[in-house]
């Protein structure tokens, strides 16, 4: 998408001066402040990219995990290695589920190939799950799209008020996003939209991350504390809410980033509708009805909550602390929002119910494996 | 209640070197980092104190202005001074109806009597004010307790988990407070809680405000994102929802802090009971059933959001930006929680259900003036 009028990614890969291809992302934390690079040398560099929350988005976790590997393979190609990178990635994160995927798609492509070629077969690997992800995001759009043309049409045109939850735009993805994709497209298009953010606290991706991707965008929004978000959908301020997820049981819970099922809950007490975007590799098909609470909910440090940074006025990053010192701090990352207060499920094969059946209507291959057909 | 091991209230009048009484507040925009006091010497001081929340909360904004209004006399006693410095109040702060009860009762007292005595008439009621609300606080303390201990023995004595928003504290109040009074109330008799304090965004002031408080007084306590109160009630890490109001109808339903309503919303669909804390001068009779859309919903500074005040690392006062520059931001105070949502209204005449059969239970008098008798 857009930055400075420019196309750009959330990663890429381009040759250094020796001619040899490196991964680079774009460093979030420091979004939106500065815009700055970052290229990945090694699977060190890979897992802590991720685990400082550099690079974060079940999808672009997912890609920056599979260049990890293959930045591994380039130093040394054995079993050995292979094996250890996996480890070194998997424990970055526990809640999103594309990890966990890509490591194994990752596994499955280089285990039987040789040594010799598992480098070049690992970068093209990665190369083609960066491009799938572009794909399923633009599907995920086009899906998505017809809501919004469709609220657009009962609302004669006046803006679709869309209210959306952390960062689940291009920056979270490759390129699109996952819940913003529609929002991008549409907008595209000359519909009209405006988007409230939600800042998301702790980390705040809502207020750095999805409202610099809609400035550079130019998509109308407005930012606000996350506590708003009942106000907005009690008082007909907002038409839809749209988020992603890090992991989507095959029953259709939605586990998101902390915060999401409050939006969930407070719409589906306004009757505004709420989807989740889903693209299929955040879909854990293990977990079936009732079995979202098996899903390991991160706790990350305090100080996320008790410190918030930012550009001070004189220009630079800093923290300032917003608890007394003494009081203790739990920072959950992650909620469930149960099946029932989904609306509508939007994967990149189409919109379905959240339910093993809904699920099961647009990934049909996924009845036969459980049917042992 | 305690400040480092001594009694303190959030507002009280003291002898300046020259013998005349002033009161003074403590400024509460500078903690949880630093504990200054600030005297008021004019209408227009506790004007400014209330509009830039030094002080805050619903029933501290009725004995500011109480207090404004007799310094104003102090100074001039006639009734043009009486009546724009009523005015000079009045529109600091549109949500609360504390601050308009109070205006009214010192109008009340003051019209009739001669200028001449009006100074001291006016620090009298104003004294005596602040004294009522000890008194209704102390009687919320007792009624909420009721229901502190009754949860205790279900849990059959672990800590009974209180989740609570924004600071509903003595800080709010002269003494006590009003959501916090009763946890005050049965953590001094020796039973054992701990408060999950959701840290209330844009201002902070459960981050700041309510775990000052409840660290001084020694009550185990979590701040938390805002965004982590859902996953707490749906995983049964809570066991009651208490709140404050800035302004509840006479129909039962709460007006408060924004963010209230996603409490309430995500308590009841956990089954989670949730009471919010109602002094009888924070209701308005005047709003029915069906009415509460009829309260104004105060809308702030943008800079509350896009900019997160603290103390830097180096030990200054400072803000951060954490928003992209451009980005526009909305901030709504306040939000309406439905009646429906509310198990119930913990008032200083007792715990009654959110209607107004409920209130009119124990507010008879209302009824009386209702049925004209």
């Amino acid at each position: 998408m857009k930055v400075d009028g420019s196309d750009m990614r959330s990663i890429w890969t381009s040759a250094g001066a020796d001619g040899v291809h490196w991964p680079e992302v774009i460093d979030q934390s420091l979004l939106p402040h500065e815009l700055r690079f970052l290229r990945l040398e090694s699977v060190e560099d890979a897992a802590d990219a991720i685990r400082h929350m550099r690079v974060r988005g079940a999808p672009l976790i997912g890609v920056t995990a599979a260049y990890g590997i293959a930045l591994a393979m380039r130093i040394d190609p054995s079993d050995g290695s292979l094996d250890s990178a996996s480890r070194c990635l998997t424990d970055t994160r526990p809640t999103a589920v594309n990890l966990r995927h890509s490591l194994d798609r990752m596994a499955a492509a280089l285990r039987e190939a040789v040594p010799d070629v598992r480098e070049a077969l690992a970068f093209d690997t990665a190369d083609r799950m960066a491009e799938d992800d572009v794909e399923l995001c633009r599907a995920i759009g086009e899906y998505g799209a017809a809501i919004l043309r469709r609220l657009s049409s009962e609302r004669r045109g006046a803006p679709v008020r869309i209210l959306t939850h952390c960062n689940a735009g291009w920056l979270a993805a490759v390129d699109w996003g996952t819940a913003l994709a529609p929002v991008y497209r549409v907008h595209r298009e000359g519909l009209p939209v405006h988007v409230w953010v939600s800042e998301t606290r702790p980390r705040n991706q809502g207020a750095a991350l999805t409202a610099w991707e809609l400035l550079h965008e130019g998509v109308p929004h407005s930012v606000i504390a996350d506590n708003a978000s009942g106000h907005l959908l009690r008082t007909g301020l907002a038409d839809v809410v749209f988020t992603g997820t890090d992991r989507t049981t095959g029953g259709g819970d939605v586990c998101n980033k902390i915060g999401t099922y409050l939006k969930a809950v407070a719409a589906h007490d306004c009757g505004i509708p709420f989807y989740a975007a889903v693209p299929g590799p955040s879909i854990d098909w293990d977990l079936g009805e009732g079995q979202a609470d098996a899903i390991p909910i991160e706790q990350r440090d305090g100080r996320e909550v008790s410190e918030v940074t930012g550009l001070s006025r004189d220009g630079r990053f800093d923290s300032v602390r917003v608890t007394p010192r003494g009081s203790p701090v739990s920072n959950f990352g992650f909620d469930v929002t149960p099946a029932r207060l989904v609306t509508g499920l939007i994967t990149d094969r189409g919109v379905c119910e959240a339910t093993r059946e809904g699920l099961e209507s647009v990934y049909p291959e996924r009845r036969e494996l459980r049917s042992g057909i």
